[in-house]
This record gives structure tokens, sequence and C-alpha cells, in this order.
């Protein structure tokens, strides 16, 4: 232990974090160049097996089975169709729009056949990658609304009343307002569930883990921080994370976003789906398959009652329609636990 | 759903993910290469933190926490002084020696002060990459003896044990010789405890998941694996996966292995230890830093009684130690949750 070596400091450890940081960055493109043809490859695959996605959901890594209960899993188990995971700047960018995309920014895409609890075809979602004035970095997303279907919101109101509020402070032209109706009443709903509220299609209504951040707030953080750690890097004395604002300010109005963020885990969520569902699904859908004989009854439960669309023998049945040349158990110990694969 | 279309085999799957697998390992290298000079900065600066390391694993993700107990903790938290993880194929590459090594093969190291629990100053563990016969792949390690202390044993004989047989099974020239003396003794041993020997140390006796695979196996393995690969390739019905033996009787012999080995979870703590844990270093030092005032009584219980080199002071006051300027709040919010970020 070097005691008597000269002390570092918490911006000496941020500067290497920083270029850690930019490291990944670009990994991720690379990753993103490397693998589009396999992915290509897989979804043709995956299409052609009925139910791949319920079963690949039923097998979910913790960070998003968690959040999904008893009340979701019917209309999975029976009407997700399709799951799509794009880093949707780089793929903005190769369709010739703007340069240099985040490739942390994401669109997580649910397909659903023909339901009883809401009318939308798909549910998509999109995550930005922002950096506020403050230095905070993370997700944020635009709430989305769902069609319910007449008395069967499973989220009691919360993305309506995210949409309503979102769509209230874009027209108010302040994204931070507060004294809107549509505000309080937000609060009072996510005051009374208090994250009780337990419906995964919540997550949909999200907005951030701290508040609301621009594209153009974010556009001048970044350039400032860029600006910041260029001349750090020329040798000057400046805290490269911190890009100006006022801190305390700022924490204030994040607390009050979060009086009314109606989702606890929605950046972790969508982090999972890209990075540990989306990369392994082929895997997760073979351990599902594995479980044959003991299925989780929870998830197959049939509700009779509210199941009026003679759609129950889909999940009959569902792992015979994979051919099998008798190989699969190998698998089952082949290679590192999914969950802590290499990600792609 | 299109149930008319062709049905897909397991064969099918498996190739799209042994093809996943092969970019995987081709971006790990790229990762390598790229984050090289960042770690040995890292290296530099954190050299000069004291209890660096500690602080770490103080706030190590569950992966690595669960195998951690408290008759562990004080030779952690009071002798730790490093921690390095190597992909130890691409090292030897980049010496000049075996090209094309594997970078999924691991070193990890701990170093530490001069203690009354064992005599080792470093102890270094190695995970190879390899395959077997059956296609079975995963990481493999050779069992490494710790100069316990007389009576300081935490693994009650465990990481002896396992020593004990990999030298015997060496001598006979047969690494799944099971008629040896050391074989019966490890089992009584392992059956005895059961998963219920709680030494973090006891990860050091760890051979396999599976049974111990030569390099020699693993290399005519993979040389079959990529032949069937290459031939699938070219449009014949080979199985990808399956390079030769009989599965029942390895299966067989697997069981018998796992009877002798000494820790239920040694590829999943090592996973973590490279994939999570060396690559968010420095967020969890901060995050230790954070937790501050509230500090985990458990971890840096002082035992006054076994304690007699006078290095109580060493824990105290550590986080006076780095230097702020006042802006360590903000990183806590800045990103998304350590154990979820972008893998290096």
């Amino acid at each position: 232990m070097a005691t008597e070596a000269a002390p570092i400091s918490y911006e000496d450890l941020a500067a290497i974090e920083a270029e850690f940081q930019e490291i990944d960055t670009e990994m991720m493109r690379k990753q993103h160049a490397a693998s589009r043809t396999a992915y290509a490859r897989r979804a043709e695959a995956v299409a052609r097996i009925p139910n791949f996605w319920p079963l690949v959901l039923e097998q979910a890594p913790p960070e998003i089975d968690q959040h999904i209960h008893s009340h979701d899993s019917r209309v999975i188990s029976e009407h997700l169709t399709g799951v799509s995971v794009t880093r949707v700047e780089l793929e903005e960018e190769e369709e010739g729009g703007a340069t240099a995309g985040d490739p942390r920014s994401l669109r997580i895409r649910l397909e659903f056949s023909p339901n009883d609890v809401f009318s939308d075809e798909a549910l998509e979602k999109t995550f930005w990658y922002r950096r506020a004035r403050d230095g905070w970095t993370g997700l944020v997303s635009e709430p989305v609304r769902i069609h319910w279907r007449k008395g069967k919101d499973a989220t009691e109101g919360l993305t309506d009343g995210a949409v309503a509020l979102f769509e209230a402070r874009e027209k108010a032209g302040d994204m931070r307002a507060k004294g809107l109706a549509e505000y309080a009443a937000l609060g009072k709903k996510v005051e009374h569930w208090n994250g009780a509220n337990t419906s995964f299609f919540t997550w949909f209504g999200y907005v951030s883990g701290r508040r609301y951040i621009s594209a153009e707030e974010s556009e001048a953080a970044t350039a400032e921080y860029r600006r910041r750690r260029d001349a750090r890097k020329h040798g000057e004395q400046v805290d490269v994370e911190t890009a100006g604002g006022s801190e305390d300010q700022d924490d204030e109005e994040a607390e009050d976003d979060q009086a009314v963020e109606v989702h606890e885990a929605g950046e972790e969520l969508a982090v999972a789906f890209a990075e540990d569902l989306w990369p392994d699904a082929i895997k997760l859908f073979t351990q599902a398959q594995e479980m044959g004989e003991m299925s989780d009854p929870e998830f197959e439960e049939d509700d009779g009652e509210e199941d009026d669309d003679g759609s129950e023998e889909e999940v009959v049945d569902i792992r015979s329609l994979v051919q099998s040349t008798g190989k699969a158990k190998s698998r089952d110990s082949s290679g590192p636990p999914a969950a802590k694969r290499a990600k792609r």
C-alpha cells in the first residue's frame, strides 16, 4: 500500500470512468455492426416458432420477471407474437439520419395478436440516452398510451395519467411544469399506489429516474461535457462531470418529478430487455423447453372466464412444435449461465 | 404467427447461437485490446488509494457477495491489497505464446498483506475455457492450495482435499480416476458439508461444473466442432454441438466428478469477478464511499482478539483518504445501475 503517494481525487477517478465509458460506447457500435446479420437470421428462424417469445418471457431474468404479475401473464402467454430491441440511434444513423447517434438509446417493441385487454397491435417504447445540465446521464422516455378495452386498464390509470401530464407539459411549453391539473392528478395516483401497482404495463408510462431531459438540453450538456473533458486532458483543473446549472435546484426539480413517476425501475427494465433477454433469447427459449413437464402453473394458467376468443389451445403443446433430434439435453450444461454470458 | 412454415430444429437454433458466440468472442478480443491502457491507468490510480479493493468487495454484486461470509470478512477488509483479472490466453498471446487464445479464459489474482490466516502473499486462480468431447463448454480450473496457518483453515479441509485428489489423479495419469483414496476422502467431505461450508476461500478448490477437461481433449473437441460447423455451413446435415463420445457415459462420469466438487458456483463466481466487479470497480468503490456513515457493521467489525498485528487502524477513516471537491453526490444518479452497465 503506497500510502505516501499523492492522493487521488474523485475527479481523477471520474476521468478514468469516462474513458471506460467511451470505450464501451465504441464497442457497442462495433457489436451492433458485427451482429446485424446474425440477428436477422435469428428473427427469420424464430418467426417460424409459435410461442417463441411467450416462452422466452417465461424464463426472463429477475430484473424483468419481478415486474410481470399474474394478471399480466395471460395476455403475454397467449397474445405476445413478437419482440424486438433496436439501438434506435444507430438504426437512424444507418438510414441516413443523424450521425454519431448514441448506441445506448433503445427501442423496445412488443407485438400482440388481437385480444380483449387492449386494442394495440404493438406497444413500442423508446428510451433516449441523455445528459442533463448537472451531469446526470441516463435513459429517458416518453410515456406510451395503451388503448385499454373498457374496464381492462391493468395500470389503474397510471399510463393514461403519465401521457396526459406529458402532453399538457408539451402544450404548456415547459417540461418541468408542476402547476398543472395533470401534475396534481398523477401525483395523487402515484402516491396512492406507491409502487404497489403491479402491472408490467405500467412500464409504458415511465419517463425517467430523474426528470425528463429534452434532446436540446442533452446536446448542450454533452457539448459542454466534451469541452471540459478536452480541457482536462490538456491539464486544466476542471470538473468533468458537472456542466453547469445549480445542483440544488436540479435536485429539487428531480424530486418533484419523481413524485409523478409511475414506474420505479423503468431504466433497469429497459436495459435488462436489451442486454439480457434480447441477446439470450434462444438460450431462454431452450430453457423453457427443457422445463417441459415441470411447467410453471402460474404462467400457463388459463382464466376461462375472461378468455372469450377461443384462444386457449394456443398455449397447449407448444414444446412439440420445435423439432428435436435429441441433443437438447447437452445444451443444458453448456457454457456459463445465461445471465452471465458476454453481452451483445 | 407463421405456423404453416417449415419447422425449425434445435440444430438450426444451435447454429445461430454458435454464430453469436463467435461474434462475442471476437468482441471480447477487441474490448481487451481497446481497454488495455485505461486499465493500466486505473491500476496506477487505485494503487494510491489504501483499502480500495476491500471497499470494492464490500459492494460486490450478489453473485460474489453471497459467497463472502462473516468469518471471511476480516481477512478481506484488513488484508486484501490488490485484485487483478486478466484474460490469460490473450496475455499469453501478446507475450508471444500460443496464438488464437480464447478470450474467455480468466486469471483472478488476490493479493494480501501478512496476516494470521494464511501465509500466501497472493492467491491466484486460473479458469480455462474448454470444450469436452460431448459438446459441453465452460471454465475448468486446477484447485489452488492455500497455506493455512495452524487451525485457521476456513474451508475445513476442502481446498486441501481438492488439491490432493487433483495431484493424485495427475500422478495416476487419469484425471477421471475414482478408485483413489483421495477420491473417497474428498467425496466424504463434500457430502458432509453438502454446500454448507460457507467460506469464500473454498472457491480456490473449484475444478469444474462438469468434470476436469484437459487442454488436449479440448483441442481435439474444438477441431471436431469446427469441422462439423463448416460442414453444416456447406449444407450437410450434422449436429454441430456434439463432437463424439457416448453422452450417457459422459453424464455418468460428470456425476461422479460433481460428487467431489467443493464449490457449487465456481464458474459463476469467476465470471462475476471478470464481468461485473472488475470493470465496475471504480463505481463500486464510489458507492462504498457514499455509504459512508451508514457503513456495514458486519464488514468493518473488528475482532480484537484474533487481530494481533496492530492493523486495526487500517480500516478506520478510509473514506477520508480520497479527496473530494464536492461533486461525488451527482455521480450517484449517473447512468444505469452498476450491475447493468455495458460490460467491458
